[in-house]
């Protein structure tokens, strides 16, 4: 390489002694964007409309007018408002055959019709418009990006453009993503609004869910002790009622994350391939299982503290002295019942291990161990030890309910105890997984994903997308 | 850098407008790679058995006939299970110079003699084979590498064939590990199917070390009450005995975590030099330090949970009862005992601080986490906060024993109460560590790993990669 | 691409079959290095002051004198000890033109005047000095850079050495961060001997509140005891004392962490501009409000360990015992005080809520977690949420103390119970903040976040980097 590389580096246009790249507007992205440059080893000029009075930018950087400039570099970022963007038609000239990069983003989706960067590329139609960087904000730019998100996303409709702007990306630090021509950027404009879009669905299901079981419990703990004993129990909401719903929702919406890969399964030996389409409502409740399964392990982690602090409580010590008072002063005798302490002791230990377990699902799901695991490990811990935790949390439900549901008693106004209603969603989801796993199906499924067609025999490599991978991630 | 780079984007052959890239095999995993080429600028090429009915192809790829198909690309994803390997054969000239990056995966280990890219090369002999992308699921893939994996191991003979998947690679936003040569291709294919590896041995001695101690608290809490007092403690093992079980196992491996770096330094010392390599077991054993605190983790949060629900269950309340009402009953003082309190306090307080480091510990050896500290952070933690957790942990167990071990009455059947097994362990390894701390001897490992030897005197970095490096990373 | 790929991958220089890289020091670091660089196609030559007595280098490679080393390559990688980098000196003619990577640590900080690669530099002036890969380990190396710190932060003076410097990294599997010239030498020499320097200052403020609190409520609660009623509560010292002072530094060192970002809000509204620089003790303040935070939630992790084990203790027990034995013997009715019930249920519930809330804070504040989200979600979570959580944790006091401040036997020896004195930073961040979203003050804070300035309209992209964004990250 001695004397070779020498030769080599005249070539390359990276290792030119500093390149300059210019910024228009002084902002703090378009100051954090120099600062990071400047250390990067480029030139940096600014373009201003009052260049005296910009103050603050980095040290080493150059302030000129806008037009003298853009004169110095090849490449233009474009870190000003797009309210701002009518000057750049004047400087249309100066800016022909330049590249410029448009960073910016909005401050509400939809407020124009066409994206930024395609706006500025019909300002300046003799520039190539590349969008970059809009994920990206000033801090994780001062930041270095050791601990901020480091990838980039570009688009553009020209390929040695984009280069130009992923080779600086590069410099910077960043990794980088290309997402195609120009048209995708209102896309990456939209990016950075977007609010927890894949939270959505699972938030509403869980907030209807709540609302429904508050409303079922309250009803039958405390209205009816109101109408037909005339106690007033309304202080139960806090925590006895609390408690009530958040183990029923946690149950089922763990749950409805497993329900459907079940379908999907059943729908695969219904149509004898896994190459046809799944319906949309199928594709998107798969696209939010990780989401579906997290809030469940959120209500869960409130349903054990719930739990936990039962002993504190003022009402339950008031509860148990009283009861231990009445013991003494009636002189009766107190039975152990050894069938109510293995129930007992069974459920509450089903219950801790499902946790456990559920707490494990939670970890796994988290982005830098679900990237340290193959496919094979995540799929292991997602479907085998997510069925575990369904199992357990589901045997936890029973064995607390025990034989309540044969007792009349327990329903009130003709309604059966909330728990009851939990074990629908998960008893039929336990059903269809033990259909899918007994091995006249199962034969039938393996090979369906392995590509096999109940007609043609196309040929496939053997990783599966729908069904078996995103069980909770 | 104005008119010299378009100069160079001619030369550069990423920059060529539109490159080509072919792909046999229209499965998930073609498909899927297929889009994410067309998203990062790529014209593709499918080549089919059967051109005609290759349906949900991503729009704006072409496909045809694998020889035609090949014609069109330098470039050629083999997306095809092994076993359809063979028409490759007949395709031999067509392939010849161009580069074929097989992806394929297999259901098992050991399934063939030679790797999939081995076989690949042997049957295009004039082609250059890269084994790459075996290891990105076609979900990571369709994602666009944010979340999922988002390292491409690549292996292969020709490093100009190599150079151009990577350029391939990082276009798509992976990042790229080169194992060698195409030799490591069988390394790369069971890459996939490796279960925790890692978690193996620590699983072990786990799973044995839970079963000797269960059986043990077994014979000793239930067996010998049953066989000399004729009472049926069986309950007592959903949750008594379990809780008995996890906090020893706990303990256990906590030290067993801590051990072989203490033997490591002895070792050392022995040697008097660190470049002679440690015996294969220890070496083993310390490889899989991280796992078993991990797991040493687990079995005590079971042991937190099991403990805290103590006061919730029906025995635990049924036995305080019916203590009150005897205390009652028989009109007895009740004394407060000032050193019960302290004693009681105090081994709680233990527990809890030693959990709370222990969780924290936990925390740090998070891929994301221990990744953003520096190498002095990374061994303070692991190793200072270490070892305060298994001194607060056996302190938790000292205290909470007390003087049982003096009574005679806790021998049954000469079997010492199980917590006291739990305390060798510990007590070995916190007592190596306070000899290697003691000045005389610190002074003389510290030496030893700086590179200090006792005969030679060979120049080194100081970074020591074998006893401070892994100690629960 | 076929024929001109074959032309273009001549130039290229990373496409030469093996480049030959030298590596100068035979210790751990230079020979995970070589193992690297022959796993990822190069060609290793050792230079060795004992070329035949150094054992344990990786297969492939060759071991010469320094002097022969260093004519095979052009990259020569110095991992010697700054101590024996004394013989470069007498290499300076073979040196001369080549690319030296310093890759040393030193043991302490300020051990020498100039950092070792300008020291190197002025040893070899005819080399260029680049330096590089100090801050990745050995064993980051070893085990290919899959979850260790994947990042090399390099650093010199000529941007084509850094290029070909940059070019080995990337192909060994590393991102790379250019830090510009050699004089930020020193400052990469220090990372790796930092100790957590942004934890320090919350360290202290921690600290500092821990000792007061922890006095004060043990004049109040054990010595004021100990002196009016000559009782001996020293016990409660472990547990009832710990509970005391964790909450209340959790609850002050959360408000401590939202304090700042109010402060600056006001600030900006003041200066009438977000361009003024805050004064220096609001910028380190700032700076650390993710350390807060976290410190915050290991105070309030223990503080519910610390509540939850309540009932198992002793001293509970025995005052609950006592208590029901006394009501039972002077045959009093025990009245059940609905009042008390809700705010007891309130109060705990309030603590859990807002301790599930923190946990949330806590796993969006892990590096992976908060990557993954944009801008927006991020500021969601940490602004949002974190003073939900604030206001729930306050909440959770008040209802704690509820009227005990109008209770004269609560202010022992003139001083209020220590809860009081936890509510004052939280309140005065409520209000501030509630001052702060009151409609007409945060449409000014919003348009001076925007860029807007009370005299001039300089032009400005959205993003905020100092009020808005690192609440918590």
């Amino acid at each position: 390489m001695n004397s070779d590389s020498v030769a080599m580096t005249e070539l390359h246009g990276k290792m030119q002694e500093q390149e300059t790249v210019c910024i228009f507007g002084t902002g703090d992205f378009g100051r954090s964007l120099g600062l990071r440059l400047l250390q990067s080893g480029y030139n940096v000029v600014y373009g201003s409309r009052d260049p005296k009075n910009s103050l603050l930018l980095p040290k080493g950087s150059k302030v000129m007018a806008h037009a003298a400039a853009a004169c110095e570099a090849h490449v233009i970022f474009v870190a000003v408002q797009r309210e701002h963007y009518g000057f750049l038609k004047s400087l249309a000239s100066t800016l022909a055959g330049k590249v410029l990069i448009d960073v910016s983003n909005n401050l509400r989706r939809g407020l124009y019709p066409e994206s930024n960067a395609e706006y500025l590329s019909s300002l300046v139609p003799g520039a190539t418009v590349v969008k970059a960087f809009n994920t990206i904000s000033a801090w994780a730019l001062q930041s270095g990006g050791l601990d901020a998100n480091r990838q980039v996303l570009i688009c553009g409709d020209r390929a040695d453009a984009k280069q130009q702007v992923v080779d600086i990306a590069q410099s910077l630090g960043f990794t980088v993503l290309d997402r195609g021509s120009l048209r995708a950027a209102a896309e990456l404009e939209d990016l950075p609004l977007q609010l927890f879009p894949l939270w959505r669905l699972p938030f509403c299901i869980a907030f209807c869910l709540t609302a429904f079981i508050f409303f079922y419990a309250l009803t039958r703990d405390v209205i009816y002790e109101r109408v037909t004993n005339g106690k007033d129990n309304a202080f139960r909401i806090m925590i006895s009622l609390a408690n009530r719903v958040f183990p029923i929702v946690s149950l089922v919406m763990l749950a409805l994350c497993y329900l459907p890969g079940a379908l999907a399964g059943f729908l695969q030996l219904y149509n004898g391939t896994k190459y046809r389409r799944f319906p949309d409502w199928l594709d998107r409740w798969m696209l939010c299982r990780k989401q579906l399964g997290l809030l469940a392990l959120a209500f869960g982690f409130l349903h054990v503290l719930y739990t936990l602090v039962i002993p504190i409580r003022y009402y339950v010590r008031y509860r148990i002295n009283v009861y231990v008072i009445s013991l003494v002063k009636d002189n009766k005798t107190y039975e152990f019942d050894n069938t109510v302490a293995w129930r007992h002791d069974a459920y509450i230990s089903m219950g801790i291990l499902g946790f456990g377990l559920f707490v494990l699902l939670g970890i796994t799901s988290l982005p830098s161990v679900s990237n340290s695991l193959n496919w094979r490990e995540f799929s292991f811990v997602q479907s085998k030890l997510g069925y575990m935790t369904l199992l357990l949390c589901t045997a936890h439900t029973f064995l607390y309910g025990w034989d309540k549901f044969l007792r009349t008693s327990s329903y009130r106004w003709w309604m059966p105890p909330s728990y009851m209603l939990s074990l629908v969603v998960p008893c039929v989801v336990l059903i269809l997984k033990l259909i899918l796993i007994m091995p006249c199906v199962d034969r039938k499924v393996t090979r369906i994903r392995q590509g096999w067609e109940r007609q043609s025999k196309t040929s496939s490599n053997c990783s599966d997308t729908k069904t078996n991978q995103p069980l909770m991630a």
